[in-house]
């Protein structure tokens, strides 16, 4: 019998996003989700970051399925792009299911895939392994965590979880599963590291529900609530306030409504007193009835929220009187498009409720003591942190120290780790080489790091293109090369500079014109003189068109 | 007599820096600051931008002096620019005038440059206006508000500031004046907004000292404290520590060392033990005697902590054992830059003591609670809220209204606003075309919207160059065009691509070759067909080089 078990990391380790894992025993192989992850500024002109997931595509043959935890992008995301390179059956519990399905038709056929619905507490089988799903609060409904068992051991995978005793949908992360799995021995816990920084408890979704109550009752104008399109239970803590002030609630923004739609017809979210409506019914509708609940909670440009703000949403105009609750904290890296757009509603003259001390959102990942609690409950022999950037699984790393894990037991690795797990030991067993797969337009992974350079320069700098007409016998110019530059100078005020240049150029070649030095020769001329008259260092591209003199 | 003072903000007013404010009575004219703002990364390969101050330039004949707060980047940045432009005395204490110094040897020549050291307390006459500066606690040492004297009455600018009973250089904000200037009665109030939406007052410098003390004794291996260069004081403090715990304090990082250098010789900065050692000792140096105080707070690529977290730094290896601090908050915009080195520190294993819990940094800008107490020293008649993005000066200016500023004595302006004051009435007169200044390589202004454009495109799909060359006589195409392109594809793997795009034109142009055309059918074809071949949309640039067949 095989004694190991192996843990390979796919995406999610060391950042926030494409969180993926793969698990083999033997000849088999699962995949634990299968995110996206959107591009930083700097990966410029890239649509989407997805897992580097080659080494599972080269062993194909031996993926038995793929499990997924809950329905956001950064666990979904990259499955259209998967599931056209492999074939294996997909495992989701039933809104997730719903939200995949979405996400396979926008990207056309959905043909080929086998869409498995799950449930909590209904173990399945998958090749070798024996899976059970369990429930946990995250800020989405439906999202489970999953048990492992292997002939080695169980392994847990949380997915992404929080503890919250009051949750909105009345049921807390199954506590007497983890209790259960934990008592009976659990080999390795892979757990959501995203909170590790934040001491405590995540503060209940109770918290937002007050805040709502309070809000709505005191505002006397149009309120505008911004979260995201999949957060099902704080819509629902929308619904809920509305309904008890005499208010009706308007979705704005395509994922809102599509959301809510898919919510409603799956049971997930309810609106017994009937306070939903298009938001075309706004016109009609007193502002101190009016809820309109938006996307662009993160700053998207062409989100529901980001278009009031720039007057340029079709149906709200932002007035003074209105009131705009941000249901949400920006992610790292959003903060200046999330504050851009509080800025323009306060221009506006909308009041604005935003950040920690308004208490209208709470984060759907564990803090400290729901990962201490975790780790208490399943009482892993191995620790592996998963999903967050490296000071997250550090720091989730101590908290286990700290709780009487020892070091050696616990593995900080990074996406491409082939982890080794037996009865006995973990480590490290081989890191693969593991690259930034980048989205781009209808191509994968065709944009590569030469692509990116040359954009980067691009970006700072523009270029200058400098045709050389030469004659094709002599090789001599015939005549000025014709220079053009795109991003680098104004070119309706550079004639000057850019016919200084060409002759530059025309001198240079003419003390040295040889064929195989003409492109090096103007590459050196003029980025020296561009450097020399503006400071800036433009890409500059020789081109070389032969001809008769 | 003339009954009109006139407030024109050029910069800081709807952003972080850049801050610069125009003051007008009569034919006399003062600037209060001329800073500085780094771009954001939408800026693409923008150096640094700095006010619109081409009204002063128009008008500055009637210039009579130039007022500098104090000597941070977003007061001085721009003053080697504007100082090209102008010819007029400027006014500052001595630390500024030190720094202001540095900052034009930098840009070259100091000749006609008039400095003036001031000081609180001390008034001073600048043309029509008598000024006095008042002493404010900020992060940097010899900061001043200034009382500025016009026949209509007295305006107070605060630049920037905090409210600290136990700073470490034991001098409070100068209430005493504060409060006799509003027992004499002020007309306008311009005060710092930065703070406005943190509640309550900003702690005092006395709890970093706390954090420090606590720190250092508790530390067993090397110590490495970021935070900016121009925070004297925090050095200072970083100093006391070090010494009373046997510690010596070691400068990284060009900017750290020239302004320790600078204070300690003009007397800011005191080191009575002479713990202060070159970073070049630190090798004989014992761990737990180290403290190294470096740049990098905010990220900067080539700062100290940045090439330590890299691996970079020549003299320093992060090692585990190593603790660094960070002294600062991201300013936001940096956050990813910033949590990108804590990462990498975390990855060497250093502990890494950063956010709001650690308590190892203050704001120096005032939070709601030392704007209120400003406001009631002061008790102005009108108010203008300055240094902010939109939402903090409205909240700033809900700030006095809450405290009884009647909602038509304050003025939420904009850069370029000129505001009128009479002593019965303010209000915004004018609004000027204000535009973003920017600075790119040598030359300021030249890099406007046209070539931004371009590098947005060029960032985020690259281009594509199609020569053709035609007959000069028939006009007709001699050869395929030849296509090239960066930033777009892998031209390594786009040799099929191109080919087909080239023979794309070739058709097209057969069909509509004429000579007014060519551009515009080459530009669509090749647009359309990579369109649909790649999802993208380079930037297509067709060039004509006309021969002979």
């Amino acid at each position: 019998m095989t004694t190991e078990v192996r843990i390979i990391p796919l995406g999610g380790l060391g950042e926030i996003g494409r969180n993926m894992t793969a698990i083999e025993y033997g000849d088999d192989m699962i995949v634990v989700d299968c995110g996206g992850m959107f591009p930083d500024p700097e990966h410029l002109g890239v649509d989407l970051i997805i897992p580097d997931y080659s080494w599972v595509v080269e062993n194909k043959g031996r993926l038995r399925g793929i499990l997924i935890t809950h329905g956001h992008e950064d666990h979904i995301g990259a499955l259209p792009y998967f599931l056209r390179e492999v074939d294996a059956p997909v495992y989701a519990t039933m809104l997730t299911r719903g939200l995949i399905e979405v996400k396979l038709k926008e990207e056309g056929d959905l043909g080929h895939v086998q869409l498995e619905t799950i449930a909590p507490r209904k173990p399945f089988k998958v090749g070798g392994f024996k899976i059970e799903a369990f429930h946990v609060n995250h800020s989405i409904p439906d999202a489970v965590g999953f048990a492992i068992e292997t002939p080695v051991g169980v392994l847990v995978h949380t997915g992404d979880f929080k503890i919250d005793y009051t949750p909105v949908d009345g049921q807390p992360t199954d506590f007497a599963k983890l209790a259960e799995l934990g008592d009976r021995g659990v080999l390795v816990l892979m757990s959501d590291s995203t909170g590790a920084e934040n001491p405590g408890p995540t503060p209940s979704e109770a918290t937002v529900t007050e805040t709502f109550k309070r809000l709505f009752a005191e505002t006397k104008g149009r309120i505008i609530v911004s979260t995201f399109g999949s957060h099902i239970s704080r819509v629902q803590q929308v619904i809920d306030a509305a309904a008890a002030n005499g208010r009706l609630v308007m979705p704005a923004g395509r994922s809102m409504i599509e959301n809510i739609d898919m919510a409603l017809d799956l049971g997930y979210l309810r609106d017994p007193q009937g306070v939903l409506r298009g938001l075309a019914f706004q016109p009609q509708i007193e502002p101190e009835r009016t809820v309109i609940v938006a996307t662009g909670s993160q700053g998207e440009p062409s989100s529901a929220v980001a278009r009031m703000a720039q007057g340029r949403h079709r149906e709200v105009d932002i007035e003074s009187g209105d009131t705009v609750i941000f249901s949400s904290y920006p992610i790292p890296g959003n903060e200046q498009a999330v504050y851009g757009i509080i800025n323009k509603l306060f221009e506006k003259g909308a009041n604005v409720i935003y950040g920690h001390q308004a208490q209208a959102h709470v984060s759907g990942h564990g803090a400290s003591d729901d990962q201490r609690m975790m780790l208490n409950l399943v009482r892993p022999k191995f620790f592996v942190p998963v999903h967050g950037e490296a000071r997250h699984l550090v720091l989730h790393g101590r908290h286990a120290e700290s709780m009487g894990t020892p070091r050696e037991n616990i593995v900080i690795a990074r996406n491409g780790a082939i982890i080794s797990v037996t009865q006995d030991h973990i480590g490290i067993a081989e890191k693969m080489a593991y690259t930034d797969v980048f989205v781009d337009g209808h191509t994968v992974g065709d944009v590569g790091p030469a692509v990116m350079r040359d954009r980067t320069i691009l970006s700072r700098e523009g270029f200058v293109v400098a045709v050389l007409q030469v004659d094709s016998s002599t090789g001599a110019l015939i005549s000025e090369p014709q220079l053009v530059s795109r991003g680098f100078v104004y070119m309706g005020e550079a004639d000057d500079l850019m016919r200084q240049a060409s002759r530059r150029v025309t001198e240079a070649l003419s003390r040295n014109g040889k064929a195989n030095h003409r492109v090096e020769v103007t590459k050196d001329v003029l980025g020296r003189f561009f450097a020399e008259e503006t400071g800036r260092r433009p890409m500059i591209l020789p081109l070389i068109v032969e001809g008769e003199a």
